[in-house]
């Protein structure tokens, strides 16, 4: 008699995108013919890039053509693309060597199969906010004890509190832990990590023999050059930490689906030596994955090519200027709003001591305008608002038009 | 302090394809110039048909454009998709709804990934011999003891032997069993199940609450057409049943990463009703997994069109006639061989009771021609080897030629 894995039932079930969607219909059923603005998901919209485009119709041409045609590729991704990502670390001042890369279809497959090379028992730290992800294929793999209602977290779980105190950027745990999940630029909360702060918990990891999984997918959008766009321009960090990145918002790939995994050889756990957890996940990988999409990967080339990154900084951008539009229309209406300067993502503290979804009602209601309830991404979450940068410009300037003329805040 | 997954370590770690590798490799150096034909690997190697390339095209050309790009794509695969994939099931007369589709990056990862839906004390049943997959991602999930090294089996599966006294299909386990890994038409034996044979894993399954994870990866290869070529062709099969497949054989979608899987909302388990294992599959497919690419799913479409049908049928033959060739080549060399009519498998007996890899050796020393030992798909494969039928004509007639003339039979 086949059993379920029990661990699904702890999930909380009120998973915020469909409640999103509810409110939404029933906003639009009870007010037909009004426009609504979309800032909740961060789901790029503008084209692909020339360059990129040629590169997938490369990709296309190739498979049409007996000499050209191919099947299964590298296991750990097509050579060229990893001697371009290797190229694109080392401009950073990182070396990566070109078998630490494996290329897959995207950051968050990643960012939620890489628990799997751990062992169950593991204690996990959490950035609290932080994109559900990495709570949620931990509870799926039976790291966590159940979820609590009032309290919106986890037991089993260390959540590391990012506040305006601590400038969303949290002190590594006081408690030893085992795994450790970072994003900067953060979603949902816009906030970057310093080097300095990096610093600690690669610090931290070290000494406590802790694995940090480092998500730097938004890390192109980091504007200054003091920020650390990589975990691995911390010293050490190749001894403690993986890290995650993708192509979806760099080149608009969110569609077209291609990330990569670093996984250093000198990595280490409790019980492994070095090149023990990058043999894992290279079993891992070919065991339960087949590779990203050739056509994809031959775009991702074109990405990293010098036309591709010059046009992708500017699709990046054109994003960050919707960004700065948010950001200035919420603060001449007297909002308290972080992020968007180095991130795609703005962070808005509801006015008024409201809770998040009752902010959610009152921007849909009054200004029409979509985000997401900053409580969806964990307890400390509450009390924020979560509003993306990616639109079309147009949208983002009507929207931030109908915040300023009809939000009402006192 | 961070552990890893101690299950990897139970995986037996002669992984066969790496071996293959190092024994061609090894040849080459002691045989310089000398050509080596692969008949290995179950890679398609012939081009996209001119519908199929118009498709992915089309999938690139939307990206470009302001109005027709797209991001994040509906979460079960695009609706156009899923509609087309209805249609091919129900010329076949199963009817499947919508949503019970869930369109991935290939049968591969959905094979590995499905095991995750249910609890880790599941008995688990394989076909022996099988595709590598199910066992694997069911020892690194915990399902299984140690691997014992004398018999080639892990402790806590249960084998269903696969042998030439029932034809390569075997019967429902003697005990009670959870789960059970079926693949039709089969790789490596290339043996089909006749729809008496399923509807006895379906009676089993549907009496024990087991619940049947039927790979159809191949079914475009059957010819027959009183061979089923969907589980859902038995009655009751939708209550104990999911179907993998993919695109990979059909369309040499092999390096394009396009797949599907059914998970009937009639399906379920001991403690489940109906509904709850395809909401667990989609709660999976949602947290760790974020579509196949939109392109490959434009290329799908262009696939299950009329003229997409028609040219991939025209694929499948070009193959099938391949597994002709080699059939009908070792037949005339006196050699016993099975698989190849309904299936682009042949599963040779080695001659004179040579183990696997001893007739391995004999083939690519004698006849330069590499195929897969069969005792690399389980234990019961140990005195077989897997012919695979993907290749270019020219390349398949010089190996068939070359083990003619060369390989020495007595």
């Amino acid at each position: 008699m086949a059993k379920i894995n029990a661990n699904y039932h702890k999930l909380n079930a009120g998973y915020i995108f469909p409640e999103i969607g509810r409110r939404i219909r029933l906003f639009q059923k009870e007010n037909p013919g009004v426009t609504v603005y979309r800032l909740g998901i961060g789901n790029t919209t503008e084209p692909l890039t020339p360059a990129v485009i040629a590169g997938l119709r490369d990709g296309v041409d190739r498979l049409a053509g007996v000499k050209t045609y191919s099947g299964y590729g590298d296991e750990q991704g097509e050579e060229e693309l990893r001697l371009k990502l290797a190229e694109f670390y080392s401009r950073r001042g990182v070396k990566i060597a070109l078998d630490e890369f494996f290329v897959s279809d995207g950051a968050k497959p990643d960012a939620g199969n890489i628990q799997s090379i751990f062992s169950a028992d593991n204690v996990v730290a959490f950035q609290d906010p932080a994109y559900p992800v990495y709570v949620d294929s931990n509870v799926i793999a039976g790291r966590s004890g159940l979820f609590n209602r009032d309290r919106g977290d986890y037991d089993g779980f260390i959540y590391m509190v990012c506040n305006e105190e601590n400038g969303f950027i949290p002190e590594p745990p006081q408690q030893k832990v085992d795994l450790i999940y970072l994003c900067s630029p953060n979603n949902p909360t816009g906030a970057v990590a310093t080097h300095q702060q990096l610093k600690k918990f690669v610090q931290y990891a070290r000494k406590n023999r802790a694995v940090i999984i480092f998500d730097a997918a938004y890390s192109e959008f980091i504007a200054d050059p003091e920020l650390p766009r990589s975990i691995y321009e911390v010293e050490g960090a190749k001894e403690c930490a993986i890290e995650i990145n993708s192509f979806s918002k760099i080149a608009g790939f969110t569609g077209v689906r291609l990330g990569w995994s670093i996984v250093p050889k000198a990595l280490v756990a409790e019980d492994s030596k070095p090149g023990d957890l990058h043999s894992l996940w290279f079993r891992r990988q070919t065991t339960l994955f087949n590779g990203a999409s050739n056509i994809a990967q031959r775009g991702g080339i074109a990405v990293l090519s010098d036309q591709g990154l010059k046009e992708s900084a500017e699709l990046v951008g054109y994003y960050m200027e919707n960004a700065r539009l948010i950001r200035e229309g919420l603060l001449a209406k007297g909002l308290t709003v972080f992020g968007g300067v180095n991130a795609p993502y703005l962070w808005l503290k509801t006015p008024g001591g409201l809770s998040s979804w009752d902010f959610f009602d009152k921007l849909l209601s009054e200004a029409q305008v979509v985000g997401t309830p900053g409580s969806g991404f964990g307890p400390s979450g509450e009390g924020y608002f979560r509003l993306s940068a990616f639109g079309h410009r147009e949208d983002i300037g009507q929207a931030v038009q109908s915040i300023q003329t009809n939000l009402k805040v006192y």
